[in-house]
């Protein structure tokens, strides 16, 4: 498998955990949204909506992270994403759509460029915007996690939640949103940390992040 | 069950046109968003993320529509949105997920509303913002449709990827988005329209819309 990604992006992130957790190998292959390579010619031939990430797999070129990790967990069920029951299924996808859709979405790079290009929009206001949406959804999610009694994962092991939680918490972080008034997420997110799956997809350890310095010593 | 939701909610609309092709029998309930009805403690104790469409179904109240729509293909799995192949299912969901977190996302009513509020956009303004992000989606959606030899569906029969964009055809036509450049959407549109599933799930055939005259007559 490839995956065309981007050290930042928070949906090349998701994939990067989903693929290591159900221990796939992949290539990585970096695509620089800095200098809008995702939407040259060379790009967009593969993938017509100029996004990352994009999955060459089982000779098809794949879009959209949602439906990667679907299929993926459809094409490769061994260690699944997603638990066996309905209801724990419906759990977490609530919660990882959520994310997907409400804080992700209007905080993607594309919007953020639109509100600089076109409103004018300051850092200042950047970062009001981003937190807003990453509260206004991490709220609700905390809300459900105490309703569940979550431990250090939404289930025993993490799956789906976790895999679309995590780059934003590393967003969060990045924004500098105090984290203190949730603390199941917190708790999640110290947990999954701490998970060599987690270690290697994070956005410090990618070779196209101009801060890495190469793999870990052992 | 019962189905909270707002006439000219997009997300709303999805969820009836859902639960009509299964042809699972609902109550439908008014949320005014305009009113921010969503936000109040009457609605939030039910749905912490204070938004619509919740479905109440089998003792449990459930919000995000797209998890709505996956419980209810694994719950009542007659007459299903999603095709039985695993690759169809990945072609199915990465068009419906390309509309939900792209385009839906960014044109949400809460987000022009912060627009409006923070930025001081015009109606000028949020119009084209309105359809750069419809746009943006519908172009890839359109090559896709074109590669994969759509006819009046993207399968067989209306199903998951049909649920989500006759909606945002819908909103595609209120802010006077030309069609014309993307023919297999139109082509899909005019199906759609013609089955009463779609008509009945229609915001111009809702309760909650000012303008709704009663049932039409047979």
């Amino acid at each position: 498998m490839k995956l065309f990604g981007y050290y930042r992006s928070s949906t090349s992130y998701r994939l990067r955990i989903a693929l290591n957790l159900k221990q796939l190998d992949y290539d990585y292959v970096p695509v620089n949204l800095v200098t809008s390579e995702q939407k040259g010619e060379a790009y967009t031939a593969r993938n017509p909506f100029g996004s990352v990430p994009l999955l060459e797999a089982d000779g098809r070129e794949r879009a959209q992270s949602m439906a990667q990790l679907e299929w993926l967990d459809e094409a490769y069920p061994e260690r699944p994403l997603l638990p066996d029951g309905i209801e724990q299924r419906f759990t977490a996808r609530e919660l990882a759509y959520a994310i997907a859709t409400e804080t992700h979405a209007p905080n993607n790079l594309q919007v953020l460029k639109y509100l600089k290009e076109h409103f004018g929009a300051s850092q200042d206001q950047i970062d009001t915007w981003y937190r807003h949406w990453l509260t206004r959804t991490f709220t609700p999610i905390e809300a459900r996690l105490a309703q569940l009694g979550t431990g250090d994962y939404l289930f025993d092991q993490p799956g789906l939640f976790e895999v679309v939680l995590l780059p934003q918490v590393y967003n969060a972080r990045r924004f500098a949103l105090d984290l203190s008034a949730t603390p199941h997420i917190a708790r999640i997110e110290a947990a999954c940390l701490a998970l060599p799956e987690f270690q290697r997809a994070h956005p410090d350890n990618q070779p196209d992040n101009p801060e890495f310095s190469g793999p870990e010593k052992d």
